[in-house]
């Protein structure tokens, strides 16, 4: 059977993620070293999460505001004594002018050189807690909850689209309590939120866990993840939420007097995610025909596009398409009004058709005058392309009914997404009960062994040292530990005989 | 009569602006030489100018996308090359990993250093053009018309928040066309967009019209501008639109093939408004008791206010107050759900409501026992807060009767922001027909001068230059020439003596 990319999940699963973001039009390689641009098929699917996203921060309380982009090196001094493991990888501002070197180009002017170099921010951490340190002096100023969108940069050697890019945009949340208690709640109200948001808006089945020691956050207490698989049976860390315990307020200096009179430190914690949801919503919903865009993030969810002949007909048919066009976005899906293009570009029908299937509109609705004359519409369900004969299943149904229809529809187009991808996460996980049976399972050359499933006695130390080296020869990692209240582990741990605590996921990852 | 701000706007009017912004929790320094950190209340004002202006970017046919932060240094030394008056106060980044000094200090990794230093955006043309140059081949792919909202920094030595700072926010959009003429339109039909989106949702009275050649972008055939005139007769260019003809495009290669088979470069666009915006709104707007928000941009409009005694009844009291605002929830403003907030933080009511005061809630409503008792709310209109005696205006009104008028006291309230603005622009506009009366209205020591029109011949090169320098004597700038279709201009040039073609406004400016 052909399709429309020109390499398949089976035939090269990296290749055909690149293929799919270039013929998707989601990003391009930009010319500046690590960075991408983010086209507008590929930002608005950005836009759509922030949206949606947003809604659920500020109906917890968390209110947006907006920190500089440079942070004084001396703020990371600060940290880097305080935090092991502290990563240096920064992009650093040292010159403030251009000035030209006599031959036509130009080099920064060595008389604007910087008394302090400013380091381009990897996270805010250390910037929103000097504020916190300003805005807060009493349990009544407490708890500061807060939130902002933007770019960071991290200096990335190798570098792959949306997964793992110098600049990418996200949102990071930062939190300030009066007591520890408070600040746990809030880091697994937010764990919690992000599962409930991948799982329903991006149609993405995730497991939310803890992190184990070696992967938490620089500083924190305890890290928790959101971890989706995808197609190639690979994790990818889709979210994290810290709790910090006392460990930055300690560094900063956040203080409060409480209700007694007396000086406390604060617990804070913090939480993000970024434009890699996107590659996750790639490799978890993509076929080889593009993308399948779920229809929550769909930046359009319906697309008509009109058959024309260059013939006097195709005026009708464009007003045709136009009142379709108007009847469905007076509809409303998942709470808003239904978001229909008409695609008047100039190019074959045929030729849009599959631009749109490679972009993964949800819905493909062509129009030609037989249409129109029958009051009919030929209408393509992307997330079911083909009928078993393999042709493209192009239903022709009445306009009415289809109107009326479209809400439920792309309902149906969501939960078809996510059931598709429950299935293929609930098959994959494969409890293993010893080091043989993980080492078979993620043998040399084995295609998507998806994740194993152990019970551990949560070693620490160079005990969990040992172990993360002898994951590492077969590449693979811990995910975390999946939260099973109530649930009660019993048995022997995998790596070092004595009883188990919990039970973790290890995989390959991203 | 005493006021909420340690200084009133005609004791020190720059004080005054500092005052708002600090006592309305706008912003505040960040400790990083020229950011400021946007706080809640600030950014939330951005927020609904995002989305407003977003809506209106999208609706004329534009699509957003995401650019890189970091532009190669060549990019620009082309751009030198083409462009005279080219700003040179940019951030550069050299380096990309920081290392300990050995002292407990980091310092930037000498082994880390990029061949080719970044510079941090101080705008987006260089990089988007050679987008455009790879995204357009044939008349097909035109016209181009894409937006990005974004951070951008411009190393400034004298900052003052939102007004001018090293870092800020905007919008700024690019577009690439097959002919002049539609270039141009686009240009006007941007202006046109900026000077509608100001009026009706900041309720900021605008002139739109041409800036003059030594104001233009370096690089544009035509620059355009609207200009807002703030409560000390100052100007604030609110938002500019470029039309940059085949200058950027010959500089970056951008060129299609016509119907005809011919390559032709295209014409492009590039226009902009930032967060120099809110300065506007406040200067506008403000009074001697803080920021008054316009009720489109206000993140709350309606903020109510219980009044608690640590007693039984409280519990009631919170009741009602909570279906009040479940109430106002449900009615439609402007074409959006009412936003009411109930604050229940732990601070007495006259301090929470004079903080509202501060902020500038459109209306602040508070509730006690006995307003509960009659079924009633005790309403403040925040842009009329005192009676004649001097008096606060709270008005006891019938909870039902003021949920029922809520969306038309927020229409009245825009509308009489606007017109009380519109009054004082209008007023303070004088026409001006020679030299000596320039002087005489902008002598030292005089307040509030407004803006004088004059007529002019418009002098370009070393003709216009001397018109500048005589202004800049005087502390003044040509603002640009209003857009006043089919209108004749007689008379002669208040510079130069030849006949005058246009008219133009002059004024101190920030």
């Amino acid at each position: 059977m052909k399709h429309a990319l020109p390499v398949t999940r089976a035939q090269d699963f990296a290749a055909w993620y690149q293929a799919v973001i270039a013929e998707a039009d989601l990003a391009e390689e930009s010319g500046v070293r690590g960075c991408m641009v983010i086209r507008p098929w590929g930002y608005g699917i950005w836009e759509r999460i922030q949206r949606l996203l947003d809604d659920r921060i500020k109906a917890t309380g968390h209110e947006n505001c907006y920190f500089p982009l440079f942070i004084p090196l001396s703020y990371f001094a600060k940290e880097a004594e305080h935090v092991e493991g502290f990563a240096k990888e920064m992009a650093v501002v040292t010159h403030h002018r251009l000035i030209g070197d006599g031959k036509g180009g130009l080099v920064p002017d060595p008389e604007a050189k910087l008394e302090e170099p400013l380091v381009v921010r990897p996270t805010s951490e250390t910037v929103i807690g000097a504020a916190f340190a300003r805005w807060v002096q009493s349990w009544r100023d407490l708890p500061v909850l807060i939130n902002q969108w933007a770019n960071v940069v991290r200096w990335e050697m190798r570098t792959r689209m949306f997964l793992r890019t110098s600049e990418f945009l996200w949102q990071e949340g930062h939190t300030a309590h009066a007591s520890e208690a408070e600040a746990r709640e809030e880091t697994l109200r937010i764990l919690e939120l992000y599962r409930s948001f991948a799982e329903e808006c991006l149609a993405l089945p995730v497991v939310a866990g803890e992190k184990p020691e070696n992967e938490r956050f620089p500083g924190a207490v305890a890290t928790y993840s959101i971890e989706a698989m995808m197609q190639d049976g690979k994790a990818l860390q889709a979210g994290t939420s810290h709790f910090l315990g006392t460990n930055f307020a300690a560094a900063q200096n956040i203080r409060f007097q409480n209700a007694a009179g007396e000086l406390e430190l604060a617990n804070t914690t913090s939480w993000g995610v970024s434009t890699r949801m996107i590659g996750g919503v790639i490799m978890v919903h993509g076929d080889d025909d593009g993308l399948r865009a779920p229809p929550r993030i769909a930046p359009w969810q319906v697309v008509i596009v009109p058959m024309l002949r260059d013939a006097p007909e195709d005026e009708a048919v464009i007003g045709y398409c136009r009142e379709l066009q108007r009847a469905l976005a007076a509809r409303t899906a998942f709470g808003e009004p239904v978001r229909a293009l008409l695609d008047l570009k100039p190019a074959k029908a045929a030729a849009k058709r599959w631009g749109w299937v490679k972009k993964g509109a949800p819905l493909i609705v062509e129009v030609g005058p037989r249409d129109m004359a029958g009051g009919n519409v030929s209408v393509v369900r992307r997330d079911r392309l083909y009928r078993e004969d393999g042709k493209l299943d192009a239903q022709v149904l009445a306009r009415d009914a289809f109107v009326e229809g479209a809400p439920a529809l792309l309902v149906a187009i969501q939960a078809a997404l996510f059931a598709d991808a429950k299935a293929r996460l609930d098959t994959a996980i494969v409890p293993v009960s010893d080091w043989a049976a993980i080492e078979a399972m993620f043998a040399d050359g084995r295609e998507n062994p998806g994740w194993a499933e152990i019970s551990w006695s949560r070693p620490a130390g160079t005990t969990l040292d040992a172990v993360v080296e002898r994951l590492k020869a077969l590449k693979l990692t811990i995910r975390n530990a999946p939260m099973t209240p109530g649930e009660e582990v019993t048995g022997a741990c995998v790596f070092t005989g004595e009883p188990a605590v919990e039970r973790v996921l290890i995989a390959r990852a991203y």
